[in-house]
């Protein structure tokens, strides 16, 4: 018997790299925080992330990737002048859509090997 | 053209969770270590870690489990006494093996979505 009732979760935390970090789940809901606000101040804050921290993420990318994520005022706090590039929009697209085909799988295989209640 | 030459690589970080984390990467490295040097103070040190943490981590994973993942002295710092039980070996074993293969898919699902140079 187990200690609790609690079902057994699998948790993946997917990260690409390729000189230093350069996409990964954190990036990705950045870049959807600033579609929804137009701002990337605004969508630091919705993540309790550090403007600096946020800025530093998004530059990172950048330079790796040779394109920018998003244009407009990266360091306006008065918002709503951000937007992604049509290059951002179609690698965060492409990272969400391979994201969940990853989790689909790895959830298949994690129920074959962990689904028996006493492991 | 890309910034650099290097490649992307994905990375997977795969935790299992039930009323907390109960099982991860960073566990069954510990335990592999403990394997090889029959204690968990030398395993823990092999890996940098203090002491109390190693220790936090495997009983946090065992109250979870209800069973024992280890057997032995584990405060002693004279070392060679620490054995995995027959459970814990086995948990280790398989999670290793669902370990591989989700990496494996993963891999693959990555090529797909980035196998072309300029993302």
């Amino acid at each position: 018997m187990n200690q609790s009732s609690q079902k057994l979760r699998l948790h993946i935390r997917l990260r690409i790299y390729k000189d230093d970090l350069l996409f990964g789940t954190g990036i990705a809901e950045l870049m959807e925080w600033v579609e929804k606000t137009g701002s990337l101040s605004a969508a630091c804050r919705e993540m309790g992330m550090a403007y600096s921290k946020g800025w530093k993420i998004v530059r990172r990318a950048e330079t790796q990737l040779g394109y920018s994520l998003m244009d407009g005022k990266k360091g306006g706090s008065s918002g709503g002048q951000m937007v992604l590039t049509d290059q951002g929009r179609e690698l965060l697209r492409r990272y969400r859509q391979m994201e969940t085909e990853i989790i689909q799988l790895a959830d298949e295989v994690f129920a074959r090997y962990f689904s028996d209640v006493n492991l």
